[in-house]
C-alpha cells in the first residue's frame, strides 16, 4: 500500500459506481484511495466508459490524487488489489426480467432475490464470483473481497464454502435502511438508535433495539404495533404488520421478511400489478437506469446526481465506502455484514455464512455473540440457511436433481411439481449463463 | 404389579378399542392385564358402553382373566396404574369437522393434525392431557403414559415442557405403516425391512433404509423414483414424488410430507374435493365410526370386525400393545416413539419432542443416536418444532397473540393476516373447548 | 441519576479503595459519581475510616463535588445505587493465611484464587455475594454489580446461577496486565497491541495477537519461545515455558497457567520457599498492607500514594473504573470482562461465565464471538468450568459431598483420599465462616 | 462370502489367540469361519508356529471345517477378507517395559495405556494400523477392522480422522469385566444386570445401572460407597474409593479412573513396588507369556489353556467374537464399543471416537443416544480427548512439538519441563519404531 490504495470495482459500468467515487472522495483524508479501477465486460463497456468519465469529472473537481482506471482485462485490474468491490449482474436487466416474471405464469413470487429469481441469480452469479476469488488468490491474496452483488446471503455462503480466498465479506444495505427508518418511526436522528441484527442477508432480523444505550425493543414493537406500522424499503410494497403478530414475535423483521409472513398478500399485489401494467419491477429499473446514463453523459455533470438516491440500492455504495474505511483504519465500529457465523448466532451452523453484526477491525469482521435465535424464527431461518447451502452447491455443481431440491424446498415453492416445471423454463431461458447445466 | 397389571384407557369408548382389546388378549401370557380400566366423558357414555361390552365379550371369548371395568371416573381409574394409554378426541367428530371445513374458506389446507387443523386439536388437547397428567402424579407416579392422541408430537412436547409427569410416550402408526408398505415395494416381508426413523411427529424421515442388515438406502430411492411411487397410507391423497426431487432429497419422506413438498397440490385437491362432494374427511369417519358402532352393538359379536381395519388409524393400539409389552418385559427392542431428543437428532434442539427410533426397555424409550438430519430437512423440521413449541405455550396460556404468532409461522399457513381471520373464526367456533382464552 | 451517580462499594475499607477514588477523581467530568459510598463490616470499621478519610482528603483538593458515606449499613447504602462494586475478602487476610498455609501439609499447592485455596475462598465468598444481590433486586434493580473479589470467575459463575439480580459482571485485572507485558515484550506502546482473550478467569488464553490491527499470532509465540520469555504478573513466580511447549499450544497463556502446566514445579517453588521463610505471599501482603495502612492515616496525604503500586492487585480498581466509564457512556469499547458465554466461545456451555472479549455498552458487555478454543485447551478449560460449577453448589447447599466432588476433580488435587483430609480440615478451620456446612 | 468367512488377526502369534480359536469354534453354527488367517511379523514367527499349532489342534479336535493358515505375508491374508482383527505391540514386551519404567524415574506413572506409557505406546501403534487400513481400502474394502490393540480408543480417533477406510471398530473388555463384577456386588448373575456405559476408552463411566431392567443406580452408587468398594480388574492395584466422593461423583468410574482420582496413591505405590521389586507389570506379563507358550507347545493340549484367564486381557478374544457375530448374524444386540460419537454423547465432539453402548447391526454399530456426560465428568474426559487427539497428529505428523504438547496437556504429565524429559529420552529409546520423528 506504499503508494496508496488500489481499490478494484467489478461491475465498474453500473449505475451505483458514482456514489462509490463519491463516498472515496469523502474519505480521502482518512482513507487515500490512489486507483480506483473500474472493470467490466464487454457487453457493459459503453456504460463503463460514461460512467468512468463522470468518476473522472468528479475526481477533478474534488481535487483528489485518486487515478480512474477503466478496463475489460479483469486480471489486470485485480493485481496488488488491497480491496475489490464486485457489483455485477449475470445477464443484465434482461435476466432479472426473466427472473422477475416467468415465476408469476406458475402462480410463484416473481422477485430478484427472494424465491424463484433470487435461485437464478444465484446459479448466474455464484461461478462468476468464485472465479474472481481464484483470480484473487493469485494476484491479491491479501485484498478484501467486498461483494455486494445479490443474492448476497447465498454468495457469501458459496464463497464460504468453496473458495480458497478466505477474506470475503457480503455487503447489504437493508440493516442500515431499517436503522434509519426506526429512527423516523421513533422521531429521533439515526445515529442514536442501535439495532442487534442478527440473521441471514434479506432475513436479518432486529432482535433488540437500543436509544442512547437504552434497550426500547419491546417499547419499539409496540409503538410499531400501534401504529399499524412496517419497516419500509424503496422496493418493497408497504403491507403492515398485524399489530398482535408483530408483538408476539418480539423481534423486528426486515422489510423482505413480508414474502414470508404475508406470502400470499405479496404474490396476490405482484399478480396484480403484473396484470395491470405488464411489468416487472426489473422493467421499472431498466428505465430509471436509462435515466441516469443519460443524466451521466452530461459532460457538465461534475458529482453524484441526486436521483441516484431514488434508486433501490441506495446506500450501498456509502455502506461498502464504511466497510473499506473501517477496515483499512482498523476503527473497530460496528457494522451488519455477511460472514463466517462462529458461534455468534449459536442455534445456527457454525460455518455458514449469517448476517450479523461485526466489530470491524484490520483483521476484518469479527462477529459479536447474538445468542440464540428466538424459538418463533430459528426454524425459518435454517430453512432459508438450508435453501441456500444446496442452491450453492447446485451452482458449482451443475447437477439438475439438487436444483430442484433447493427450489422444492424454498418456502416460497413448496412443491416439487411446480418447482420442475419453472426449474425447465428458466433453465432454458438462462442457457446462456448457466453452461454447468448442460 | 403383584396382581397383574392394570392398564387405563382414557377414551375408552373410541372405535379403536376392540383392536386394543384384541391386542392384550393376543399377548396375555407375557403381558398379563388384569385390569383394563376404559374411561370416558359423560358425552362419550353411549359409546362406552357398547364397546364396553364388545371388549367383555371379546375377553370371556378367549377365556383369559381379563376384568373390563367401565367408569366416567378418571381419578378412581388412574389409582396405581401400570400403564395409561389415552386416544381422546376433545370435542368429538364435529370438532374435526370444524377443523377441518373451516380453514378452507380462506384458501387454507383443512386437515386434523398439520396445519390449522392440527393447531386448534392442540389447543384443544394439551390442557386435558396436561390434567391426565397432573392427576397420575399423585395417583400412580410409577405408570407409563402412552399418548396416541393427535396431534402426538405437539402432545409430547407439550408435557415433556409443562408435565411433572416425565413418564411420557408419544405414538403414531406412521412409522410402521412406511416399513409395511417399502416391504411391499421391494415385494419382501416386512420383518426383513429395518429403517432408521429420525424426525418429528408426522414429519419423520426413512434415514437410511436396510434389507436383512444390508443398507439399500441409495437402491430403495431409485426404486421409489423409477417406480414414479410414493410412500402412502390411508387417509393422504396418493400423489407421487417427482423422481428427481426424490433422489436428491437422499432421505425417504413420510406420507405426510406431501403437505409440505406439494402444498399447492394438496390444497388444490382438497378444495376440489369439498366443493364437489361438500365434505371433508371428517364426514367420512363419523359415517365409518356409526357403522362401526352399530357392528360393535351386535351381541353375538365376540372379535373385532375385520372392517375396523379399513379405519385409518389402523395398527394404531396395535403398535400400544407392542410398545407395552417391551416395556413391561425389558425386550430391548426397536420401536419409533416420540420422546425427549437427548442428542439422538443431533441438530434439533436437546430438550425437544422428537419422533426417533428407540430401545425400548423397563426402564423407558431409549433413543438411538440418528446424527444429523440432512441440510435439505432440517429447516421444515426446526420449523415445524418452532410451530408446536409456541403452540404449546398458546395452549397452556390461552395468549392470543402466541397462537397468532404460532400459525403464522405454520409453513402452511404463512400469512399474519390470514392467520388472524381464521383464528379469530376458530376460536369462536371452538370456544366451548378452548376456556383458557377467553 | 438525576442528581448523579450514586457509587457503592462494598468492602470500602480495602487498601485498594484509594485508587478507586483517584480514578473516579480523573473522570469526573464525563462520569459525575456524586456520592461514593464505602461500605464495611464492623471487624473493618477502622480501616473504612482511614481509607474513608484519606477519600475524603483527596475528593477535597482534587476540587471535586463526590460526596463520600463511610457505612456498617450495606442496605442503606445500596438504596438507589446506580453501580455497586465488591472487593470483599471474607473472614479477611488470617483466612487467606489458611488457605495458602494448610494444602501445603497435605503436598498440595496452597495459592489464593487457584487449588484448594481458591476453592474455600469461593465457600465462604459465594453466599455473601449472593446476599448482595438479592438486596441489590429489591433495593436498586437498575444498578450493576462489579464484582472484583476473586475467585472472580467462580463467583460470576455463582450468581449468574442463583441470584435473581442479572446485572452483574465479573473484572480481573489480568488480561490488562497481560497486553501490558506484551507491549513490553514488543518494545512497543501497549495501545497498539490488542489481544482476542477467551476462557476464564485465571484461565485465560490470548487466542491471537494483533499490532496496529496486523495478526502478528505466530511471531508473538515465536518471540515467547526464542526469548525464553513468560508473561509475568506480580504474584506468581516467574518460570519460562519451554519453547516448543509454547509454539505447539498456539495460543498465549495467562500467568497462572503455570499452576496446570508446570505443576510439580510451581508447587516444588513453593514448598520451599514456605520451608525457607516460613511464609506464604499472604503473610506478605499482610506486611505491606499494614504499611499502607500506616501510610494512609497521615492527615498529609491527599492522594493515592506510589506505594499501592507494588501490591498485587494494581490497576483493578482503574478497570472498574473504565467499565463503569464505558457504561454509563455507551462508550461500546472493548473489555475483557467475566459474563455469560451466550455463544462467545463455541464449545463451552451456552449458560456458564467466561472471561472474554466484550463490547462494552449502556446495556451492559456484549461478547464478541470468539469460536472455538482450540482442542489443546478445551479439556482444561472445561475441568476448571466443572470445578467453578460444582463448588458454587456446594457453596450454596453446604452439602459435604458436593464440596469433596469439587476439590477431587480440581486438577490441581487428583486424589479423592488427599481431598477429604484437606477439606475436613479447612472447614473446620474457616468453620465461623462456612455456617452452610455445619 | 460364499464359501464361510474369511477371518484375519494380525498379531496372530498372540498368546490370546487360543481364546479367539475357542470362541470360533464355540460359535461355528451361527458364525462360519471357514479361514482363519493368523499374521505375524519376522520377529514373532517362532510364536505364531507355536499358536498356530496349537490353534489346529484345537480346531481338529473340535472337528470344525475351519482352515488355519499361518503366515508372514499379511497382504496375502488380508485379500477378499471379512473380518480382520488386530492384537499387535509394536516393538513387543521389551517395548512395554521401557513405556513401564522410564517414566517411573521422573516421577511419572509407568503404565501401558494411561500417561507416558500410553502415549510412546499410541505413537508407535498408530502409524502401523493407518497401513493395515490402507491396505484393507485395497485387498478388503467391505471388511471390518475390530481393533483391540491399545491405547484402543487413540488408535480408533486416529483411524477415524485419518483412514479412508470408515469400518473400524475399537474393542475393549473394561465395560464387559465391570459388569461382570458389579453383579458379583450384587450376587446376581450379570445377565440380569445392565448399565449405560459412556465416555472414553479406559475412561469410561457408568452412568445408569439396572438390574431386571429397573434402574437400580442409586441404590448401586450407595452400596459401592458402603462397602467400601471399587470395581476391579485384574492389572490395576485395588484402591477403594472414598464414600462420599462416588456419591457425589453420581456415575460409576471404571477401574483406570483411580489414575485420575487417586493419582498420588497409585504414583506412590508404583514407584514402592518398583524400588522393592525392581520390576514393572510389563516383567510379570513376560513371566506369564514365557509359562503359556511352554504351554502352548505342549502336542497333547487341544484346548484353551485355563491358565490363560488369569492373564489380565481375559475375554478380549471372546469379545471380539460376540461382536463378530452381532454384525454377520444381524443381533441387534448391544455391546460396548469405541466408534464416531455422532451425537450418542451430546458433549463431546460430534466426530470424535467414543466407547459408548452400541447396537450391532449388519451395518455396524449403531451407538445409543446417552445424554450428556455429568458436568463432574465432562471436563476430564474432553482433556484425555484432547489428548488423543493431539497424540494421534504427533504421531502421524512425527511433529516433536505436538508431540510435547500432547505430553504436557496429559493430566498425569502437567508439567512441559518434565515432559520434554521425558519424552526425548523416550524418543531416544523406542527410536527404532519411531521413524516418523527422526
Amino acid at each position: 500500500m506504499s503508494k496508496g490504495l488500489k481499490v478494484v470495482t467489478i461491475g465498474g459500468g453500473s449505475s451505483y459506481t458514482p456514489e462509490l467515487v463519491e463516498g472515496f472522495i469523502k474519505r480521502y483524508t482518512s482513507l487515500p484511495v490512489r486507483e480506483l479501477w473500474l472493470v467490466d465486460i464487454p457487453e457493459g463497456e459503453e456504460k463503463l466508459k460514461i460512467v468512468g468519465n463522470l468518476a473522472k469529472r468528479m475526481v477533478k473537481k474534488a481535487g483528489v490524487p485518486m487515478e480512474i482506471h477503466l478496463t475489460l482485462n479483469r486480471k489486470e485490474a485485480l493485481k496488488e488489489a488491497d480491496f475489490v468491490t464486485t457489483q455485477i449482474r449475470v445477464g443484465q436487466l434482461p435476466a432479472r426480467i426473466l427472473d422477475e416474471s416467468i415465476p408469476l405464469k406458475y402462480g410463484l413470487l416473481g422477485q430478484e432475490t427472494n424465491g424463484v429469481g433470487g435461485f437464478f441469480k444465484g446459479l448466474r452469479t455464484i461461478p462468476v464470483l468464485l472465479d474472481i476469488c481464484q483470480e484473487m488468490t493469485e494476484l491479491c491474496p491479501d485484498a478484501w473481497l467486498i461483494n455486494f452483488t445479490n443474492p448476497a446471503g447465498m454468495v457469501t455462503e458459496a464463497l464460504l464454502r468453496y473458495a480458497k480466498h478466505k477474506k470475503v465479506i457480503g455487503l447489504c444495505n437493508v440493516p442500515f435502511s431499517m436503522t434509519q427508518n426506526l429512527a423516523k418511526l421513533l422521531h429521533v436522528e439515526a445515529h442514536r438508535i442501535h439495532i442487534d441484527f442478527a440473521g441471514l442477508n434479506h432475513m436479518v432480523f432486529g432482535l433488540r433495539a437500543y436509544l442512547d444505550g437504552k434497550d426500547i425493543s419491546q417499547e419499539l414493537l409496540k409503538q410499531i404495533a400501534r401504529e399499524n406500522s412496517s419497516i419500509h424499503i424503496k422496493n418493497i410494497p408497504e403491507f403492515n404488520w398485524e399489530p398482535q403478530f408483530i408483538q408476539a414475535l418480539g423481534v423486528i423483521p426486515c422489510p423482505y421478511h413480508r414474502y414470508y409472513y404475508k406470502t400470499k398478500e405479496m404474490l396476490a399485489d405482484q399478480l396484480q400489478q403484473f396484470q395491470k401494467e405488464g411489468k416487472t419491477r426489473a422493467h421499472h429499473v431498466y428505465e430509471v437506469e436509462k435515466e441516469l446514463f443519460a443524466l451521466y453523459q452530461d459532460p457538465n455533470l461534475q458529482e453524484k446526481p441526486k436521483q441516484l438516491e431514488q434508486r433501490g440500492g441506495a446506500y450501498y455504495s456509502d455502506a461498502a465506502c464504511n466497510l473499506i474505511d473501517a477496515i483499512y483504519n482498523d476503527k473497530k465500529n460496528i457494522q451488519t455484514v455477511n460472514v463466517e457465523n462462529r458461534g455468534s448466532i449459536a442455534n445456527l451452523p457454525y460455518h455458514s455464512a449469517v448476517e450479523v453484526n461485526c466489530l470491524i477491525t484490520k483483521d476484518g469482521p469479527k462477529p459479536i455473540a447474538m445468542g440464540e435465535l428466538p424459538t418463533s424464527v430459528i426454524g425459518l431461518v435454517q430453512q432459508i440457511k438450508s435453501f441456500e447451502v444446496i442452491t450453492s452447491e447446485a451452482a458449482i455443481s451443475g447437477d439438475y436433481n439438487q436444483a430442484l431440491l433447493a427450489l422444492t424446498i424454498n418456502p416460497l415453492v413448496s412443491s416439487d411439481e411446480t418447482a420442475k416445471k419453472v426449474l425447465d423454463e428458466m433453465l432454458e431461458a438462462h442457457r446462456a449463463y448457466l453452461p454447468q447445466f448442460f
